[in-house]
């Protein structure tokens, strides 16, 4: 059981580390972040998440980071959805999301 | 020959009907646009486009109209890429562009 769940985490924290949470500091930040990910071992993809109005962004570093950097990847999959969220005050509001997943061509 | 190139052009003039151009309008402008192109005739599909900053604006147009306008929609296709624009000065800089379909569930 203890395994398992050991199991578990690693797999989660795995994943988690081949993702890239685009907020409010400049596209090259990104983008450095995307191409360092990538010169990590057994990193085959990478994924790419912003919400609201960082979502350009996101879009500008997956691109910069194809374009320019690490050339042999492309982009596998856009996935595009909506999120709540409730800030102190208890306000709920909707705001959008992307998940950008670049890969190595195969 | 004459048919044929009116024939190409009804269908490229069929195929940007279906597509909304999201600039700095307010988002719910856009949403209304992609609601009133799905009440046309034999409209199953609607393309939404929008470059730079924009894009945030489009993916939020995309949501709201899926979730809560056009709900037998799906998100059927997401592109991005990066185009050259040169500037009245002759200058020229990349900017991202986004297109999203939205389509009628089957």
């Amino acid at each position: 059981m203890a395994d398992e769940e050991a199991k578990k985490e690693e797999s989660t924290k795995e994943k988690e580390e081949h993702t890239i949470f685009v907020g409010t500091k400049p596209p090259m930040s990104y983008v450095l972040a995307i191409v360092t990910e990538f010169k990590k071992e057994d990193t085959s993809k990478v994924t790419i998440k912003a919400r609201g109005r960082a979502i350009s962004r996101a879009v500008d570093a997956a691109e910069i980071a194809r374009n320019r950097f690490v050339t042999d990847t492309e982009v596998k999959d856009i996935k595009i959805d909506t999120e709540s969220m409730t800030n102190d005050d208890g306000d709920t509001h909707n705001v959008s999301s992307i998940e950008i997943t670049l890969a190595i061509k195969k």
